[in-house]
């Protein structure tokens, strides 16, 4: 999807080609934005065409909910109510398209930063999971909550990115129980990258996805990419793809831009390239 | 061991039938529970019965020790001695048999929540990371003290738990000093779920047990697997498998209870199928 | 470089052969201590050398900078400019270079202990993470800030490290942003294992550094050598290789005498063998 691509139909879709960014807005505010099948395939498509993006204009992602909760997981009626119903080779349809969703949104360069307020709940708390960053609020409640309808914790790469954040300890626990985190709480461990108040929340965001986006594009990328491919490397085999990698990013053009604004003792302006 | 085995020698076990708990007990309160050879043979033997358990009627394990104390680790006079005078094989079969414990721990589909007051050291603290929960006092002290009597910290899969519970820093520090961590401590850095009152505590983890044991058992299961083969999976594989697995557990008839209660406005009824 | 070798001539290099604690101090403090190309090449020689130093008399480093910071990173005139003008079989002579240092960091048998005060940037912020422990000052300053001069946050290991010590979320905000970390933030999330004053930070890593030296050298080695085998091995995997690990360690004298001073309740005094 470019940004000049027609707007979304499952979510808002408002990228700002000013400053680079762009805010994802789940959308369904009476139900406290729950996802659709529509909603996981449409997420699918956005976040894989970023990774493509001709126009390359968005640099940066925000993904937040609507009026005061982030997300409510999979619908009960629309996702729920099917999926009893589904033969294997459909359960496996979906449960791989959500897959693809976090897959996808790791997968894109820009770096993605979850505002999560209220309620964050089941493939909801995943998409804030599969974000770069997250902030939230006190009065946030963030449940793994699968266990909670006859499933298992092990849900779009749970079992694998929640311990990595807050500890295999923290995680289990979260996992096995399905019981709501707070904010202080998800601060505390790690979850959270700060908190701040319900109002300021899209702004503290937009604001470092700003800061980001007004960074070197091409070097960010990089850092998402090696965090995501160094996953389960040895420590020497992870040293060695880095000194790949790093030289790499000191043949663009951002770092001689950075080297002369120093030198001339002022802020270097990025290109991404 | 099926949970009408004739009584443990080693520790008490104590099945509730009624709820599906059962509490493990190591119990040689003179000496602040020591493990001896014949108490690492029989928790093995015990948590690698659960795993093929086929009266299936214990759900969670609670794992304590008696008279405010957890686990002094392995005791000097009947462990520390014998080894200083072994072959290397024979040392072999020991480490690997207090290795296989840990192994059984991880392996069985029981959720483990250790119940950790009191001194906690040495294989004893293995006994207590080896779990999948943990909940402490303030005044419990675990010590990770191999470096005390002369030993590596790579004890029983020390090196791969402790990091991922607590950090590599933190981790590193425990290891090499055997110094001890206080309660409050290990709550803040994520080795305890949380603390309670001495008093509480075996109530505490015998609810919390008491409540996954009425959760989805097959799903719970399922956690616990994932959580253990995805160790060492790159992120992508990690969300692969979680599909496989979650599409399987979409058709438990526990998901379908989930759901009928959620219409219904019910709580659900797990059976653990 | 044996312990007799020549001075230093890129950072003082002091070993004190009494407690077996050798104190590596970055030392141009007029500039905030920057790395050059040739004290990354002297750091490399100096940890690959103490892997194999017959001597073997020093059995713990600590790693500090002069006059109230740690190191300000790779020096802006004597290496960015440099590298904006190389090619990249250069370059990657010196992203290879500086990740051979963490990599012998990570290798030499000596628990190593970074001493950090004031400004910790860049892979002056590197050298504090691939020690073994960290101790900082409540005003000290880290940043990873690669991003600020256009470049990846992949360097030298520290999308592998980083994350392992502090979480991925938290890890993935300073690697993105490259903003300093304080001093008591850097304790919460378990970069620095403890805080303490300026006028004390030396001293308190060289005491940490001199019980370590004290005690089992053979076992530490086997602990730091472990920690980085199981970096990526699966949970059951790291559980074979410390049977292994902690078999070999039972049958050092270190072992039996641990025992006897037990036995004959006195402390014991280790020799490293």
């Amino acid at each position: 999807m470019s940004s000049t691509a027609p707007a979304a139909r499952n979510f808002l879709w408002q990228p700002d080609h000013e400053n680079g960014v762009a805010t994802l807005t789940l959308n369904r505010p009476e139900r406290k934005n729950p996802l659709t099948f529509a909603a996981y395939a449409e997420l699918r498509e956005l976040f894989s065409a970023l990774a493509t993006d001709q126009a390359n204009d968005i640099r940066a992602v925000v993904i937040t909910g609507a009026a005061g909760n982030f997300c409510s997981g999979g619908d009960v009626h629309d996702i729920i109510g099917p999926l009893t119903r589904m033969s294997m080779p459909e359960l496996l349809d979906f449960t791989r398209l959500t897959g693809a969703v976090v897959k996808a949104m790791r997968a894109c360069p820009q770096p993605i930063i979850a505002a999560v307020d209220g309620v964050c709940a089941g493939a909801g708390a995943m998409l804030a999971l599969a974000a770069d960053m997250r902030i939230g609020t006190a009065r946030s409640r963030t449940a793994f909550l699968f266990s909670r309808v006859g499933l298992a914790g092990s849900d779009m790469g749970a079992c694998t990115l929640l311990p990595r954040a807050i500890g295999q300890g923290r995680a289990s626990e979260l996992l096995y129980t399905g019981r709501s985190m707070a904010g202080p709480e998800a601060e505390r461990w790690g979850f959270f990258n700060r908190l701040c108040e319900p109002e300021q929340l899209l702004g503290e965001a937009q604001s470092l996805a700003a800061e980001l986006a007004a960074g070197p594009g091409f070097a960010h990328a990089m850092t998402k990419r090696m965090l995501q491919r160094e996953w389960n490397m040895s420590l020497d085999e992870a040293i060695d793809a880095e000194a790949d990698a790093q030289a790499i990013c000191m043949q663009t053009e951002d770092f001689r831009r950075a080297y002369r604004a120093f030198v001339a003792r002022e802020k270097p302006q990025f290109a991404g390239n």
